[in-house]
């Protein structure tokens, strides 16, 4: 019988996934080619991503009521915010020109719909929310190391922290504990489970999508 | 000296305000010219943000220590989950073909945004970014009423439900709110608090400009 | 099958329960003989717990997805709130002299938990920590109303209101709306919400107790 | 002029600063004189109290802007819910008995209150909540160790924790965290704020009495 982060991912693996590794930011990306323009423009936003996706983490720690659970969501957040902080380090120049950063508006739509899941849904939901972010990036992360240019490729450093097996274990760590929790699910909550895991992985596309575009607020 | 509201309104009058009275969306909606096909687009997704301001409101009322005020949003809350229900009676055979509504991008925006200011800021920020909801769809019902055409406009129930002084009435007493909080704002919160409300502004737009498009995932 | 409220019942039913009848506090307010400051420590601490119960009914409000038990959880919020008031009103001479009422111990040790339920528990162990409030109450106000001597019982006004058909109704919706619930809670879920129910209740008895002695913070 | 933590120590350090020093509790404790069982059931207690605290931390985390801040308060939650595991090792033999703890009247009023005031208060007041806990533990920490029994005192890890100069640190970086915040709160907001931090100490002398008293439910 699958698992239901089986059962997520082959409801994404030929429409989301795979639209993911076709687009444009992401095959660049690859090859080093992205205009460094645009790598500014989404490295801005998936600074101030994180932010709230550590806080949703946080918000996520202190409802597991197992503490060893708790405990490591505690350790991602922490881990995410240092990471912000690195990537902020590593590609400083970037930031040299605007301190006041604006969420973009699929940057906003993707925490916002992640506070919605929080607010409004079971501890089990909200599992299956945050799982896109953490699973996709790392199948990103490992398809880019495989199939990339290694020749001086400028971005190599953000494909080496995504691609890296010690990201690989804090992923397989998040699916076993959503698998654990699943398990309990009612059947409405299944369903719930796997439309959060399918939404969120819509707004991975649309972040990089909206990225490669430069997204701008239309008034 | 200017109260809160008065210098947040300030902020979108000849802005954003003004290009909500120029959405194709308002101006046919006035003459009663509007696509049919556009307002079932439209009121469906309204259907589906009220629930959630609905929501919004009751954390809000939840958090208001004074129990004269946390009763008056409760209130508020119940009115919004009834005028989503008349709504939707009056509208009924618009709701026959499907149940399983899916929010809009613009429409989940909108309410994740209300969402993350809950989850993340104070009171008065909450206070402030739940204000345009409330006063742009009074100002915009007045607007309409004043300047429609009264010939057997179809969408007459609608417009004279936020044109009418009960709902002027209602309006009136949470921007009285919003100012009384608003005197004990920090300067740093009432920064946050104007950023709220230009914000919110900037979605009430993004909806109604997001249902004349009808507005469809792009994934 | 028995159902959770049932078999929730059951667990206080012969101890609890019957305990909570049996207090000094009941005896003598069905008697009619209860002495007056005692009645007043009681209501003003009353007073202070349906404040802060209303909260309580208006956050689970906002974290039920259907919209027709949202809505009902935000009137029973509302009454609630509106029986503060009138008890308040009735018994307004009592509380004359002191404005700034303080929670006794016990008071703040019931509400106390509720709100860590809230925090920390799922939406189905929340439904069972809130409804001895209820039941309990009726329970108590119906059997008094049936033994209680009713001439010139000056605590008549408080007998009716929990001895009342409205009231009962209200709570048969309560715990049928626990029950709906509760079918689809997990074995570890079900365990947890027995746990709460006899723990609200034993904060029923201790509320009583605590007003019958006039319960003062040792320091 | 002094801060606001000069303000609120000021109101109980000659009342229930000094009535906590004056309890058998720590007087034992120093003299290394307190019955074995009186420290199991005060240390079972604080294990409860700790993962609670915990998660209290956790959600005061998620509601900090100050990303900084943030993320002390993660790497404090964390240290705690470390310092609960390593106690729990330390004096593992006392847990042998029984699994399934049961929080005392006292701890969860206690933690209920924290929970309480997250729910219903400013962020401000939150902070000062919080406070107590780890000030008064330090300074009856440096307090014990100054005046302690140092001859085969068997609570010399426990004394050594809480009297440790990178505990005092820690409480340094919360005293000042707390002070910046409070710059910034109304007159109302700042009697709330002593008012929390008051009513959390009286909760600190509540704790180690009702340990020294092996405190049980009277029902």
């Amino acid at each position: 019988m699958k698992t239901f982060t089986q059962e997520a991912w082959t409801s994404i693996d030929s429409t989301i996934y795979k639209n993911i590794l076709e687009l444009d930011f992401v095959k660049e990306l690859m090859q080093g080619s992205l205009n460094k323009e645009t790598f500014e423009f989404y490295i801005k936003q998936d600074k101030l991503y994180l932010q709230e996706f550590g806080r949703i983490l946080t918000i996520l720690s202190s409802k597991l009521q197992d503490i060893g659970e708790s405990s490591k969501f505690l350790v991602y957040a922490k881990d995410i915010m240092d990471v912000e902080r690195e990537l902020h380090e590593e590609f400083l120049d970037l930031f040299k020109a605007d301190k006041n950063l604006e969420a973009s508006p699929s940057c906003l739509l993707y925490t916002g719909y992640l506070h919605t899941i929080v607010n409004t849904s079971s501890l089990n939901v909200v599992l299956a929310s945050i799982l896109p972010c953490f699973w996709i990036y790392q199948e990103v992360g490992a398809y880019i190391l495989k199939h990339q240019n290694k020749e001086n490729n400028v971005y190599q450093s953000w494909i080496d922290t995504y691609g890296s097996s010690e990201y690989e274990a804090v992923v397989h760590d998040v699916i076993a504990i959503c698998n654990k929790h699943a398990k309990s699910a009612s059947k409405d909550e299944k369903t719930q489970m796997l439309k959060a895991f399918y939404k969120a992985s819509q707004m991975e596309w649309l972040f990089w999508d909206s990225a490669y575009k430069k997204e701008k607020w239309p008034i």
